[in-house]
Protein backbone atom coordinates (compact mmCIF):
# COMPACT_ATOMS: atom_id res chain seq x y z
CA UNK A 1 0.00 0.00 0.00
CA UNK A 2 1.18 3.50 -1.23
CA UNK A 3 2.88 5.69 2.07
CA UNK A 4 1.86 8.57 0.39
CA UNK A 5 -1.15 7.85 0.37
CA UNK A 6 -1.52 6.98 4.19
CA UNK A 7 -0.69 10.34 5.39
CA UNK A 8 -3.46 11.98 3.40
CA UNK A 9 -5.64 13.80 5.97
CA UNK A 10 -8.21 11.62 4.96
CA UNK A 11 -6.70 8.46 5.74
CA UNK A 12 -5.29 9.77 8.77
CA UNK A 13 -9.20 10.50 10.03
CA UNK A 14 -10.06 7.07 8.90
CA UNK A 15 -7.65 5.62 10.68
CA UNK A 16 -8.65 7.89 13.85
CA UNK A 17 -12.00 6.71 13.17
CA UNK A 18 -11.42 2.93 12.90
CA UNK A 19 -8.76 3.05 15.92
CA UNK A 20 -11.86 4.72 17.95
CA UNK A 21 -14.20 1.84 17.17
CA UNK A 22 -11.43 -0.68 18.35
CA UNK A 23 -12.51 -0.43 22.55
CA UNK A 24 -10.71 -4.47 23.04
CA UNK A 25 -7.38 -2.56 22.55
CA UNK A 26 -6.94 -5.37 19.50
CA UNK A 27 -5.78 -2.98 16.85
CA UNK A 28 -3.10 -1.19 18.82
CA UNK A 29 -0.19 -3.31 17.08
CA UNK A 30 -2.22 -3.63 13.92
CA UNK A 31 -0.26 -1.77 11.14
CA UNK A 32 -2.00 1.06 9.43
CA UNK A 33 -2.58 -0.91 6.24
CA UNK A 34 -3.55 -3.94 8.26
CA UNK A 35 -6.56 -1.69 8.96
CA UNK A 36 -7.33 -0.06 5.65
CA UNK A 37 -7.27 -3.44 3.57
CA UNK A 38 -10.91 -4.35 4.34
CA UNK A 39 -11.47 -0.74 2.30
CA UNK A 40 -9.79 -2.17 -0.91
CA UNK A 41 -11.65 -4.19 -3.11
CA UNK A 42 -10.60 -4.89 -6.67
CA UNK A 43 -13.19 -5.17 -9.01
CA UNK A 44 -12.19 -9.29 -9.30
CA UNK A 45 -13.12 -9.50 -5.51
CA UNK A 46 -16.08 -7.74 -6.10
CA UNK A 47 -17.55 -10.33 -8.54
CA UNK A 48 -16.69 -12.84 -5.84
CA UNK A 49 -19.13 -11.20 -3.20
CA UNK A 50 -22.36 -12.51 -3.23
CA UNK A 51 -25.85 -10.09 -3.62
CA UNK A 52 -27.92 -12.18 -1.88
CA UNK A 53 -28.58 -11.92 2.28
CA UNK A 54 -27.88 -8.50 4.00
CA UNK A 55 -24.69 -7.14 4.04
CA UNK A 56 -22.37 -7.89 6.72
CA UNK A 57 -22.24 -5.63 9.96
CA UNK A 58 -18.63 -5.24 9.30
CA UNK A 59 -19.34 -3.53 6.02
CA UNK A 60 -21.55 -1.00 7.47
CA UNK A 61 -19.27 -0.23 9.82
CA UNK A 62 -16.58 0.84 6.60
CA UNK A 63 -19.69 2.78 4.98
CA UNK A 64 -20.12 5.07 8.20
CA UNK A 65 -16.67 5.29 8.84
CA UNK A 66 -15.76 6.25 5.37
CA UNK A 67 -18.77 8.53 5.75
CA UNK A 68 -17.40 10.30 8.97
CA UNK A 69 -13.83 11.04 7.55
CA UNK A 70 -15.62 12.98 4.70
CA UNK A 71 -17.54 14.24 7.39
CA UNK A 72 -14.39 15.61 8.83
CA UNK A 73 -12.73 16.51 6.30
CA UNK A 74 -15.68 19.06 5.47
CA UNK A 75 -15.38 20.21 9.27
CA UNK A 76 -11.23 20.78 9.01
CA UNK A 77 -11.84 22.76 6.30
CA UNK A 78 -14.48 24.49 7.21
CA UNK A 79 -14.74 24.95 10.65
CA UNK A 80 -18.35 24.02 10.88
CA UNK A 81 -19.61 21.20 12.68
CA UNK A 82 -20.58 18.32 10.02
CA UNK A 83 -22.62 15.10 11.13
CA UNK A 84 -23.15 12.15 8.93
CA UNK A 85 -26.51 10.90 8.81
CA UNK A 86 -27.07 7.33 7.33
CA UNK A 87 -30.29 5.54 5.90
CA UNK A 88 -29.49 2.10 4.70
CA UNK A 89 -32.11 -0.71 4.10
CA UNK A 90 -31.63 -3.50 5.12
CA UNK A 91 -30.71 -5.21 1.45
CA UNK A 92 -27.65 -2.65 1.17
CA UNK A 93 -28.81 0.70 -0.31
CA UNK A 94 -29.99 3.87 0.59
CA UNK A 95 -29.05 7.50 0.89
CA UNK A 96 -26.07 9.23 3.13
CA UNK A 97 -26.12 13.01 4.32
CA UNK A 98 -23.84 15.22 5.69
CA UNK A 99 -25.19 17.52 7.34
CA UNK A 100 -24.41 20.75 9.02
CA UNK A 101 -26.86 22.94 10.93
CA UNK A 102 -30.12 22.92 8.34
CA UNK A 103 -27.85 22.52 5.23
CA UNK A 104 -27.49 19.24 3.24
CA UNK A 105 -23.89 19.72 2.96
CA UNK A 106 -23.70 16.56 0.49
CA UNK A 107 -26.15 14.29 -0.43
CA UNK A 108 -25.08 10.71 -1.86
CA UNK A 109 -27.00 7.76 -2.80
CA UNK A 110 -25.39 4.46 -2.22
CA UNK A 111 -26.67 0.64 -3.81
CA UNK A 112 -24.65 -2.37 -3.54
CA UNK A 113 -23.23 -2.14 -0.46
CA UNK A 114 -21.88 -5.41 -0.03
CA UNK A 115 -19.66 -5.06 -2.29
CA UNK A 116 -18.26 -1.45 -0.93
CA UNK A 117 -15.02 -0.85 -1.21
CA UNK A 118 -12.52 0.96 -3.81
CA UNK A 119 -9.99 -0.23 -6.23
CA UNK A 120 -7.23 1.46 -4.17
CA UNK A 121 -6.64 3.69 -1.50
CA UNK A 122 -6.07 6.48 -4.32
CA UNK A 123 -9.63 5.59 -5.71
CA UNK A 124 -10.76 5.95 -1.91
CA UNK A 125 -9.43 9.40 -1.49
CA UNK A 126 -10.49 10.70 -4.86
CA UNK A 127 -13.85 9.35 -4.14
CA UNK A 128 -13.65 11.19 -0.62
CA UNK A 129 -12.13 14.16 -1.77
CA UNK A 130 -15.15 14.61 -4.85
CA UNK A 131 -17.76 14.19 -1.84
CA UNK A 132 -15.86 16.68 0.54
CA UNK A 133 -15.57 19.34 -2.13
CA UNK A 134 -19.53 19.41 -2.95
CA UNK A 135 -19.88 19.75 1.02
CA UNK A 136 -17.17 22.49 1.28
CA UNK A 137 -19.32 24.05 -1.62
CA UNK A 138 -22.43 24.13 -0.48
CA UNK A 139 -21.55 25.64 2.64
CA UNK A 140 -19.77 28.21 1.07
CA UNK A 141 -23.01 28.63 -0.96
CA UNK A 142 -25.60 29.01 2.00
CA UNK A 143 -23.83 29.73 4.77
CA UNK A 144 -26.90 31.03 6.38
CA UNK A 145 -28.30 28.03 6.58
CA UNK A 146 -25.81 26.31 8.38
CA UNK A 147 -25.92 28.65 11.27
CA UNK A 148 -29.78 28.45 11.04
CA UNK B 1 -62.05 7.54 18.44
CA UNK B 2 -62.61 10.73 17.40
CA UNK B 3 -64.46 10.73 14.09
CA UNK B 4 -63.75 14.28 14.09
CA UNK B 5 -59.54 13.94 14.04
CA UNK B 6 -60.00 10.82 11.86
CA UNK B 7 -61.20 13.68 9.02
CA UNK B 8 -57.71 15.85 9.91
CA UNK B 9 -55.78 16.23 6.76
CA UNK B 10 -52.69 14.50 8.51
CA UNK B 11 -54.57 11.39 9.92
CA UNK B 12 -55.94 11.04 5.85
CA UNK B 13 -52.55 11.02 5.04
CA UNK B 14 -51.23 8.53 7.72
CA UNK B 15 -54.47 6.41 6.54
CA UNK B 16 -53.33 6.39 2.98
CA UNK B 17 -49.62 5.14 3.71
CA UNK B 18 -50.89 2.40 6.08
CA UNK B 19 -53.21 1.04 3.49
CA UNK B 20 -50.53 1.83 0.99
CA UNK B 21 -47.95 -0.76 2.79
CA UNK B 22 -50.58 -3.62 2.86
CA UNK B 23 -49.70 -5.97 -0.16
CA UNK B 24 -52.23 -8.65 0.89
CA UNK B 25 -55.20 -6.61 1.23
CA UNK B 26 -55.62 -7.79 5.00
CA UNK B 27 -56.63 -4.43 5.74
CA UNK B 28 -59.21 -3.38 3.20
CA UNK B 29 -61.64 -4.28 5.53
CA UNK B 30 -60.06 -3.07 8.58
CA UNK B 31 -62.01 0.01 10.29
CA UNK B 32 -59.96 3.23 9.84
CA UNK B 33 -60.10 3.16 13.51
CA UNK B 34 -58.66 -0.52 13.79
CA UNK B 35 -55.99 0.44 11.44
CA UNK B 36 -54.56 3.90 13.71
CA UNK B 37 -55.00 2.00 16.85
CA UNK B 38 -51.26 1.36 17.50
CA UNK B 39 -50.20 4.72 17.59
CA UNK B 40 -52.30 5.01 20.24
CA UNK B 41 -50.55 4.22 23.51
CA UNK B 42 -51.49 5.58 26.97
CA UNK B 43 -49.02 5.91 29.36
CA UNK B 44 -50.01 3.17 31.13
CA UNK B 45 -49.82 1.26 28.52
CA UNK B 46 -46.16 2.48 27.83
CA UNK B 47 -44.94 1.71 31.26
CA UNK B 48 -45.82 -2.05 30.64
CA UNK B 49 -43.67 -2.33 27.54
CA UNK B 50 -40.17 -3.39 28.25
CA UNK B 51 -37.09 -1.43 27.16
CA UNK B 52 -34.76 -4.20 26.52
CA UNK B 53 -33.93 -6.29 23.14
CA UNK B 54 -35.07 -4.00 19.74
CA UNK B 55 -37.75 -2.19 18.95
CA UNK B 56 -40.44 -4.38 17.37
CA UNK B 57 -39.92 -4.01 13.14
CA UNK B 58 -43.68 -2.78 13.50
CA UNK B 59 -43.29 -0.48 16.05
CA UNK B 60 -40.61 1.25 13.35
CA UNK B 61 -42.72 0.96 10.64
CA UNK B 62 -44.74 3.26 12.13
CA UNK B 63 -42.26 5.81 13.12
CA UNK B 64 -41.62 5.56 9.54
CA UNK B 65 -44.93 6.18 8.69
CA UNK B 66 -45.77 9.08 11.32
CA UNK B 67 -42.76 11.01 10.24
CA UNK B 68 -44.13 10.44 5.98
CA UNK B 69 -47.40 11.62 6.83
CA UNK B 70 -45.96 14.92 8.21
CA UNK B 71 -43.49 15.14 5.08
CA UNK B 72 -47.08 14.64 2.81
CA UNK B 73 -48.35 17.47 5.10
CA UNK B 74 -45.50 19.79 4.41
CA UNK B 75 -45.54 19.15 0.64
CA UNK B 76 -49.20 19.55 0.71
CA UNK B 77 -49.33 23.15 2.32
CA UNK B 78 -45.79 24.51 0.46
CA UNK B 79 -46.11 22.51 -2.75
CA UNK B 80 -41.99 21.61 -2.54
CA UNK B 81 -41.07 17.63 -2.43
CA UNK B 82 -40.35 16.67 0.93
CA UNK B 83 -38.80 13.17 2.19
CA UNK B 84 -38.13 11.55 5.47
CA UNK B 85 -35.18 10.32 6.08
CA UNK B 86 -34.18 8.27 9.67
CA UNK B 87 -31.15 7.43 10.94
CA UNK B 88 -32.36 4.69 13.89
CA UNK B 89 -30.26 2.88 16.22
CA UNK B 90 -31.18 -0.56 16.54
CA UNK B 91 -31.79 0.21 20.25
CA UNK B 92 -34.42 2.33 19.93
CA UNK B 93 -32.91 5.90 19.42
CA UNK B 94 -32.08 8.04 16.19
CA UNK B 95 -32.76 11.34 14.44
CA UNK B 96 -35.56 11.47 11.66
CA UNK B 97 -34.85 14.18 9.22
CA UNK B 98 -37.27 15.85 7.07
CA UNK B 99 -35.73 17.17 3.82
CA UNK B 100 -36.36 19.37 0.68
CA UNK B 101 -33.79 19.81 -1.65
CA UNK B 102 -31.25 20.83 0.37
CA UNK B 103 -32.65 21.61 3.29
CA UNK B 104 -33.05 20.12 6.37
CA UNK B 105 -36.96 20.76 6.80
CA UNK B 106 -37.32 19.47 9.70
CA UNK B 107 -35.08 18.04 12.70
CA UNK B 108 -36.21 15.45 15.00
CA UNK B 109 -34.51 13.30 17.86
CA UNK B 110 -36.71 10.17 18.65
CA UNK B 111 -35.69 8.14 21.66
CA UNK B 112 -37.61 5.05 23.69
CA UNK B 113 -39.07 3.75 20.89
CA UNK B 114 -39.53 1.12 22.33
CA UNK B 115 -42.84 2.87 23.30
CA UNK B 116 -43.86 4.85 20.43
CA UNK B 117 -47.16 6.04 20.04
CA UNK B 118 -49.43 9.21 21.12
CA UNK B 119 -52.00 9.24 24.25
CA UNK B 120 -54.64 10.25 22.34
CA UNK B 121 -55.36 10.96 18.62
CA UNK B 122 -55.05 14.47 19.05
CA UNK B 123 -52.08 14.44 20.53
CA UNK B 124 -50.83 12.94 17.23
CA UNK B 125 -51.79 15.30 15.60
CA UNK B 126 -51.03 17.84 17.68
CA UNK B 127 -46.93 16.55 17.33
CA UNK B 128 -47.31 15.93 13.45
CA UNK B 129 -48.81 19.92 13.19
CA UNK B 130 -45.83 21.10 15.26
CA UNK B 131 -43.25 19.44 13.17
CA UNK B 132 -45.05 20.12 9.81
CA UNK B 133 -44.96 23.72 11.57
CA UNK B 134 -41.17 23.72 11.43
CA UNK B 135 -40.92 22.51 8.22
CA UNK B 136 -42.88 25.08 6.40
CA UNK B 137 -40.93 28.05 8.35
CA UNK B 138 -37.90 26.65 7.65
CA UNK B 139 -38.87 25.96 3.24
CA UNK B 140 -40.67 29.60 3.62
CA UNK B 141 -37.02 31.50 5.27
CA UNK B 142 -34.63 29.51 2.74
CA UNK B 143 -36.70 28.58 -0.83
CA UNK B 144 -33.54 28.97 -2.60
CA UNK B 145 -32.11 25.81 -0.45
CA UNK B 146 -34.82 24.23 -1.31
CA UNK B 147 -33.99 24.52 -4.99
CA UNK B 148 -30.38 23.87 -4.77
Amino acid sequence: MDTENIKHPIIQGLLRLIRAEDRSGAYDSEPDEELLAPFVVTKAQKRELPMFDDPDPDILMRVSQFYAAVAWEVERQTGKPVAPMMDIHHEGWGRVLLISGRLVAVNAHVRELHRFGFETLAALIERAEKLAAEGIAAIAKFPEVVEG
